[in-house]
């Protein structure tokens, strides 16, 4: 693995914790783990679990006894790493979004292919039990015709000027701010539970155009290192209308400027037969509306997606214990790993990137132009 | 009054109801209702507790002891009475939308302005306690510089393709579908709360194109004629993204096809120290989140206003004793009654109806062109 | 009317707004209200609609041109007025609970029924359209056999200890505290939805045993007359277990110190095909679990009893327009009237009312015992 | 470890998944699991990592190199084990509740107690951070004096009549039914937040008498054997008022007939400053109410208690990304291993086993007297 903050943190979970719900599958064995500050990256291996570590990425890449490299690094070093590792022979699982522009992500998908390795990119939102199974209620065609898809994932961790100017805020290292960190997530799930999309109009805003500079920490808890400020090259928040392949009517908001949304990422699905909900911040419940319902008795249900038939499900608790945010990662990583010993990349893959990666470009460019943008052109 | 359907009703009860409640203001003296039908405006009048009746609407406006005309029409006919009885000398309040084009509405703006008489337009939901309360909390700074404004406004009355033809879904008689009949709502809400647009860009859908004529009958209660089909002409759908004059992103969406939504007008508000969301379904409740409470102790709190600080409140009940929708019309029409008795037109009124009705310009405008509208150009 | 305070105004509203809503029925005349302050009942006559008021509720007893004699006042002049009235050949409709004791409960119940006179108590809950609806669905045994009831009516309005001593607080005129104010709504509920209980085992208890003396006004604001301290002598809270005739079980609390619930009259029933649950706050919403669903499927429902096929709902608004607290006494009115016209106590009646007493009577019985109490012995 | 069912499970994934996120504390070793039958605790050796297993649990408790030992066996075994280990100087946690009686409970703890061994019982719930942060809060006076706690538990996975007679179900092995399972967590809870409990009155119901012959799996998925019925010996559901030491009034019901509740264990608490509420089954939220809030701005807040100053949330990843039921367990045996190392029992421990005990069997004796029963007499 290659990074160790956040995601770094929850991968290693992922790769632990997953054997002991789902024995059928692969078992991971931690090998080694790669960051620039050795006694960082040092901690972070024992900490973690990691057998090694190495200061220099390229030294797992070289490696015999590595098979899937994972990249939890900043977005501005993922093209180098992917496709170093596809060269290598490796299987590679990496963080959205897949790159920084449709170029590099284009080159990325181009490498696992020529190198037919297994290739995975980390949306893990799709994992989640309520959301694979409204996957399957709508493949299923329980809510009939699809009219309307509404996503929003609105957060609020920088809502204080006196944040500081952490990578995720520099467009250099991470592309882009609220598209690419979660209006991105947002984006795939609705491919995943809707399908293409042919065309987007979008607003782009960057509220506090200056910030004092500073970093995170590993517990992504922000400090200001003085009193230096820092011009903000990302975007705050973003807004689209959006029109899919089939006609569908999408819009999508994101934010982290949304007072008291910690991680409200949830959508809203409407269909001829019935509509369906979902909120991160309450993930294990699934509300649905059936149009079938007897008049009268005809109200959103609020399923807690923790019975037998529920994605995932069985491999946990009995009814009404829930699981977490980790989870998803979990989940996400066993189809990696299942993807691995078949040799097929299981969705989301490199492709979905380099589409998720197109309609990032689309967004950006109709905030340019203010007029509609098609994807595929 | 000329209307007697399902406006009709709502303003029939409101002038009875309201002098129960609010008894410092004038008392209404419900003279004559106007409908073409003669039984069924005749029924009406005895239903609704109108003294007299006619079929001719301009009987009411000769009438010497009438003041005030009260237009619940289809929109086709707004302009043609509203001006009649503004050159009458008699006050008006109509329902929304004002007009059917932008040159309309300003003739109306202009006959009441250049008669000297009082005028008012029914955006009925500025009136629910909460609403006015968070109007109050945003003027005294409680949520301080505003970021976002959503709004949505999801129904599903008309989700059955065999509900009928009925004269809301005819563009010669509506002159819109969702767009002026519920999207407006969200619209004068935002510039209640937030202020006026700049500039938006929007889409609109038909996703039913041909229904069975028919027709609605007094409650609201749609039945087709028979087999014969009509083309759709109005939206079934719009969703647009707005800029306000201040910089604060703005995303609108209301819809008929949102299965499961009955009345779903809600809204969120964010701003630099706190938010409000408002549901009219749960219309008593406003969440609020303020940036400033205790770390540990944040979170939304859901305010039932119905307390004696909250607006109208006081005029009711205890504490925890919620009122409905009907109260919103109240309230509304308390504040017109003031205005006539202090010859001050309250808010909205129809300078607002024409500023509401240059943004359904605009967004119609922007639907045909794919292109970003500014509204007062 | 006797009586103008708080339930005095929801009467008188009751029945001005009745006739609009509900045209096939009686239509009330607002004869004459009666009161001890001349200038108080005088104001209310004429802020409330009613033709004429007097300082002797026996000269409304008197006069021929009254049918109904309404009972608004502290319960401790319930028996009195109520069996004067019916003796003068007066129907009778009568706030809860129905007397101070179930020996007065009886000669009032033996009173309306010697004289013949229609009678009815307004445990107003009974005739929200969520309830009625609730009622429905367990008779045609969508829930299939029961098992529980489970009540809760949890306000706050005395938590603070400054909130003066006024008549509610005092056993002399209220008979109780919690227990007859708002824990026999609980337990009407229970008798309405569910059938007869057989034994109750109970607590109850005064938290603030000495309270400024003082009163409320109009408005049930509560103001302190001075530093003068009085001695509270009715319950604060009650809490009971009981067994209903048909071996269900039931738990019941009512409560004045429960910081933060206004007015929370809430219930859940559980059966062996289903739950309901309901909750006065949000009164239009029924929410309902069906062991049927398809597994997968099942979640509790959020039914928004505003559709036309629930109670009473057919003579408002479209689906999802709500309705509020006062509708409550609108509906149980128009059954009186009904009543009225047909000669046929509707339920409850003072029959109910004497078996409310009764429960009551146990409650206090069981807490000074310690011991289950059964009811009709 | 001794057993390896349902406890078993979330036992041993917490002891793996700990180090993990608490890396200060001890690292626990899995040396051995035992079980009765060979095939199947060598299957969840392998399965949940135990480096060892055995059929016969005394071997685990001969071994040196073991120092802990978590007795996860049915409720009838506790007291033989638990005694054995500690005799053995082994360190003892153990599932709730701690024994089939009092003097059982007694006994156990008075082994501890004379061998000096680290103890603790599994009231997992405890360690919920919204529960920890409540109880710091009522610490912390910020409800002020309180006066109402209100515990359910509500499930329904029995509620079907064809479930079979697990051993759940068999007072033999289980000593009680709702009352052992589930309400005893409701009382640990009240004890933990509330104080100790001086009295109560109760009543318990078996609402199916017979059931078929048959068993659970593993995974708690429950199949009868065959056509065989067999008689339940437990309580179907339990409910009781109490009083606590503090005059505090108590109300619980507990039962596995509540359909549509799959796991709704909650409760609020009233205090003179404020209230909280918390429900398992979105355990992330705490709500709660201070009633010293500005009026009109006073509502309960839903908190997630997800920020760095909730318990135990700084283990886990930033504001917003919720945990699940398993790391109630995590944390509950981490404080345990800080116990082991410190030799201090952590609470709650074998004393409050015997204090929940105590009560439980109160509960048995006032449902068979039909009389309130003080707890230590």
């Amino acid at each position: 693995m290659i990074g160790y903050q956040f995601m770094g943190k929850v991968h290693s979970h992922a790769y632990r914790d997953l054997p002991f719900f789902f024995d059928k599958g692969a078992r991971p064995v931690l090998q080694a783990i790669a960051g620039r500050n050795e006694a960082a990256v040092k901690q972070a291996a024992e900490k973690m679990g990691w057998a090694s570590y190495a200061t220099d990425w390229r030294r797992l890449i070289e490696r015999d006894d590595i098979d899937v490299i994972d990249i939890v690094t900043p977005n501005s070093m993922h093209a180098e790493m992917a496709i170093a590792a596809a060269e290598a022979g490796k299987h590679v699982i990496m963080e959205k979004p897949l790159a920084m522009t449709v170029e590099q992500a284009e080159r990325i998908a181009e490498a696992v292919k020529k190198n037919n390795v297994v290739h995975m990119i980390c949306h893990n939102y799709r994992f989640a039990p309520a959301v694979q199974f409204a996957k399957k209620l709508i493949q299923d065609g329980v809510l009939g015709r699809l009219y309307h898809f509404r996503g929003h994932y609105l957060q609020d961790f920088i809502i204080d000027p006196a944040f500081p100017l952490v990578w995720r805020l520099d467009k250099e290292v991470s592309g882009s701010g609220a598209l690419g960190d979660i209006a991105v997530h947002s984006i795939d799930l609705a491919r995943f539970l809707i399908g293409d999309i042919h065309e987007v109009v979008a607003m782009m805003e960057t509220f506090i155009k200056e910030r004092p500079v500073g970093e995170m920490d590993g517990g992504l808890r922000a400090k200001a290192d003085g009193k230096q400020m820092g011009k903000v090259t990302v975007d705050d928040a973003v807004a689209l209308l959006a029109r899919f392949d089939n006609g569908i009517m999408g819009t999508f908001e994101a934010t982290r400027f949304a007072a008291g949304n910690r991680n409200k990422n949830k959508f809203e699905i409407n269909g001829e037969k019935g509509s369906i909900r979902w909120d991160l911040e309450n993930m294990n419940i699934l509300e649905i509306y059936l149009t079938e319902d007897t008049p009268g008795l005809q109200g959103f249900r609020a399923i807690n997606c923790t019975e037998e038939v529920h994605p995932y499900a069985n491999a946990y608790w009995p009814p009404g214990h829930i699981i977490g945010y980790e989870h998803t990662f979990i989940h996400l990583i066993y189809e990696f790993l299942q993807g691995v010993m078949s040799n097929k990349s299981p969705q989301p893959n490199f492709e979905d990137g380099v589409q998720n990666q197109k309609i990032m470009a689309a967004i950006e460019a109709s905030t340019q132009s203010k007029r509609w943008v098609t994807i595929n052109e």
